[in-house]
C-alpha cells in the first residue's frame, strides 16, 4: 500500500500493530544515488560489507522506503504478509525541519524516473521525518519558546518579541494601516482577523507597537498557511483565561506540528523496539 | 513558451534566430539549491557580489533555464519579446553523459514543488547537455572508436570485441541457444532480428565466439533501447560493401547521438556567439 503525507498518520496505528505482531520484516530503499563500491571484495564479511555500502551511501537520500511485515499462519500454514511504500521527504514547511543539502546521481534518478517513480509526488507528499538527535534539539527549543511565551502570559504581556527597529515613512504608512484594520476589528464582533499578507519585516514592526497599540483588547499570532505564506492572525481578547486557553491551542498546535515533523522516525523506532528477531543484511 | 526533449531540436533554429537578431536578453534560472551567502556585504562591488554568489552555487544544478529575447520594433515603436523555457537534465541514456553527482537543497525543492516545478518532466523529458571539456572527450573517444571498427572492417573481421572469456555450463546452454537462434534468421530471408534480452556479460559471451560461428554470414551489434534494455541485434551481411554501409549508418547514429547529448549546450553556444551587447549581472 502507498503511503503519503495523506495518509500516513491514519495508517500509522495498523503499520505498528503489523510490525509488533510479525514473525520477519523485509525492507527496501530507494536512494538519490549510490556510490560504486570500488574497494569491496569477495573476501569481506557481511558485516564488512554493510560497513562499506552504508558508508558510499551516507551523502545520498532514501527517498521511498519499502516495508513488508511477514506472519505466519499456523492454521493455515502459509506465510501471511503486510507491505507498505513510504514516500519521505523532510520538506521545509514547519520550522522544525532542517533544511539539509543532500547529493544526487544522475543516473539513479533517471533510472527511478524510468520505472515510473513520482517525484512529484515525492516532494508534495513526502512523509517527513527527523533523527533522534534533531528530534531532541527540536523538544528543547520549543520547550524553551513555550517556557518564555508562559512567562509573558504570567506577566501580562503578549507580544511575542520585543524590538526597537526605526522605521521608515513607507513601512510607517503601511504599519498604520494594518493597525487601523486591526481597530476595525476590535470595534467589530468577529474573534478572529486574518491581516493583509505582509513580509517578516512588517510583521515585526507590527509587533513591535502591538503591546502599546492593542492594549490587551487583542492578540497577535504569525500563522503558516498551507501555501507556506506566512500571515498575521489579530484575535480578541477578554480576559486571561481567555489568553490562556488561546496559549493552550498554540501549545497543542506546536506539539501537533513536532509529531508530524518527526512522521517517518516513529516507524523506524517500532521496527527497533519490536526487534525480537536476527538482522540480516 | 516550453521546451523539453521532445520539441528541442524542432525549435533550435527558431531560438537561434530569435537569439542572433534580439537587442538584449534576459536569462533566469532555477537550481536545485542555494547556500545562503554569509559574507556577501553593502561594499562589495557587483563583480564580487557575482562571484560570491556564482561560488555558492557551484555545487547546485541548474534544472530550468528562461530565456527571452527583446528586439525593438522601430515602426511600431515597442519592444517585442521571444521566450522559452527550457528544462535541462543531463541524463545517462546514452554513452557520451557523463554520470555526475550533484547536490539539493530540500527547502528549495520544497519552494519549486510548490510553485507547480514538475520534476518527473525535468527526469524524463529534460534536454542534455555537455560543457566544452566534456563534449571535446567526447569526441575523441568516439573517434577513436570509430577508427578501430573502420580498421576491423577492412581486415574482414566484424567483431566488436576481442575476449577470452572462461564460460561455466549453465552461461553455455543460454549462448547456445543464442546462436541457434542465430542460426534460424540466417537460415530464413529476414534482414535483421532482434536477439532476447540478456545482461552485459551473457552479451559479451556471445561476441567472443561470434567471429567463428557466424562466418561473416551476419553481424552483431548492441543496441540501447527506448526503455533503456540493451539487446543484441543480428544483421544480415552479403559483402564487404554492405558491411560498409551498415558502419557508415552507426556513424550517422552515434552522431546524432553525440549531437542529442550536447543538446541545451548549443543555446549557450549561440549566445556566446552572439554577444554584441553588454551582460549585467
Amino acid at each position: 500500500m502507498e503511503v503519503t503525507r495523506s495518509n500516513f498518520l491514519q495508517l500509522l496505528p495498523s503499520i505498528k500493530e503489523a510490525i509488533a505482531k510479525c514473525d520477519f520484516i523485509v525492507i527496501d530503499c530507494e536512494l538519490t544515488g549510490l556510490n560504486t563500491v570500488n574497494n569491496i571484495n569477495a573476501f569481506d564479511t557481511q558485516k564488512q560489507y554493510y560497513e562499506k555500502v552504508r558508508r558510499n551511501s551516507k551523502d545520498f537520500l532514501i527517498i521511498q522506503y519499502g516495508l513488508c511485515m511477514f506472519r505466519y499462519d499456523v492454521d493455515k500454514k502459509v506465510y501471511k504478509q503486510q507491505g507498505y511504500n513510504f514516500y519521505i521527504f523532510q520538506t521545509g514547511a514547519n520550522k522544525f525541519v532542517p533544511d539539509h543539502r543532500f547529493l544526487c546521481q544522475s543516473s539513479s534518478l533517471d533510472f527511478l524516473s524510468g520505472s515510473g517513480f513520482d517525484f512529484n509526488k515525492l516532494f508534495k507528499e513526502g512523509i517527513s521525518y527527523l533523527n533522534s538527535n534533531e528530534e531532541e534539539k527540536c523538544r528543547a527549543s520549543l520547550s524553551d519558546a513555550q517556557k518564555v511565551r508562559a512567562n509573558k502570559l504570567h506577566n501580562n504581556s503578549f507580544t511575542p518579541e520585543k524590538c526597537n527597529q526605526a522605521i521608515n515613512d513607507e513601512d510607517k504608512e503601511l504599519v498604520n494601516n494594518i493597525f487601523n484594520e486591526i481597530r476595525d476589528f476590535i470595534a467589530s464582533d468577529k474573534e478572529e482577523h486574518v491581516l493583509p499578507k505582509c513580509n517578516a519585516y512588517i510583521r515585526r514592526l507590527v509587533y513591535q507597537q502591538a503591546e502599546a497599540k492593542l492594549a490587551n483588547k487583542a492578540s497577535l499570532e504569525t500563522r503558516a498557511l498551507e501555501n507556506r505564506d506566512h500571515v498575521l492572525v489579530v484575535t480578541r481578547l477578554k480576559s486571561k483565561e481567555d489568553r490562556e486557553a488561546m496559549n493552550r491551542k498554540v501549545v497543542e498546535r506546536e506539539e501537533e506540528q513536532l509529531r508530524q515533523s518527526i512522521g517517518f522516525a516513529s516507524v523506524i523506532k517500532a521496527i527497533v523496539e519490536s526487534v525480537r528477531f536476527p538482522i540480516f543484511f
